[in-house]
């Protein structure tokens, strides 16, 4: 879990935040879930386990505004030797409501982008949970 | 049909263009498509209609580079009287390889973010076709 | 002063943060001190007044990387009638070493963008102090 | 010389676009100059040459709106073996109005990031001018 207010940048003509950042936001909930299961993504890729995003789903329901306490929490839907999928919530810290939702599937791949796979005393750490919110 | 050069700050250290660009880029495709159709997204908000992302699914094949010539093209998948759904294949220009293809759902809204309708002299404009790429 | 991590997405094939997000993490110290002496600038924007870079200087030291725990220092420099100029200090808040030091001039303007004048109370609380560090 | 249209994505909660992108739109401008010189950026940092940005210098005069047309115009103010000077000028395509002035200056460093020189040849093509207007 992991806390950040909407920056004034990532808003666009609409009024509220431009939906590219929701994308940045799961990034962020990602690496902050990895860090509280002791893996420091950091870490891996300077092992030489690269994760990027394979496929991306976005679901939007409330838009978030400027200066908003944003919370992002991610958990591990499905962990398999190649692709690991991610669950996201994006919500309003201040009133618990439920902004947006994501599913993100990242591929493991080597220093030369070639596919590759997680090791396992990583994949322990991913394990899978039902997802706390409807995607 | 728009081609742009993908920017140094597109980048991200993994070498390539980082992923939630390309949510902007089939942003440019949109709008590009819009206004081969008559249409100018800038003309429609100034006139009151918003149309803000509802769901975006993307699909990341294979990664885009600093300098690239990108193509982006969009298309109408759908187009009822309150969302319309988008295709979009994002190719290099310079081999016509694929590199990513999304699905992208606008609701529209009115200056105060709530429901409201298409006008129908627009969605006459943003008639269905079947999908040039499978998504 | 305010403390974020710099992100997966601000870096660039370099390996380190794009320059380009220092303005927007300059933005986040000026918020942040705005803040801790009682101004909230959606406030202010709410109420009518926007505060729109005119002018921005900025020096790069040291690289930033992606992980690496930021700290922006914002202060006042000169604050007149029309413009006021903040000094910021990028820092790694882990070891302490300076990344960056940045002027940036805000302009006072209404709604429709032309020029107006910083109320006396938020004049008050916007007090320049001597730089803390060499800029 | 390069034309990009001003993105949705690009713009803030003000209605025009963010001061940030300004740092993007002139680094569009050097990579489009240097081209017009036979140099490709892309190629030197293939070779080994990076050239980060040292210290920049912005002045914002009128703002960008979303689907302008930016033209942006690059020079070479200075260059020595280890820091090259590019003078800037951002101006809406459509009515030739400038929008912004820019000083950028870049910094040899190697892959290490080690400061390193700038190979002759190369600085044969980048043979300062007086400024096109004033910065």
């Amino acid at each position: 879990m992991v806390e950040v207010r909407a920056r004034y940048a990532e808003t666009d003509q609409m009024g509220v935040v431009h939906h590219a950042n929701y994308l940045v936001w799961c990034e962020l909930g990602r690496t902050a879930f990895m860090r509280e299961q002791g893996l420091s993504y950091r870490t891996l890729e300077a092992e030489g386990l690269r994760l990027p995003v394979a496929r991306a789903s976005l679901r939007f329901r409330r838009p978030a505004r400027y200066d908003d306490l944003i919370r992002i929490r991610s958990w591990v839907r499905q962990c398999g030797s190649r692709l690991i999928e991610f669950g996201n919530a994006i919500e309003s810290a201040d009133d618990d409501l439920l902004l947006a939702t994501a599913q993100i599937t990242l591929m493991a791949v080597d220093h030369a982008h070639g596919a590759t796979t997680i090791p396992t005393e990583i994949r322990e750490r991913l394990a899978p949970v039902a997802d706390p919110v409807r995607l």
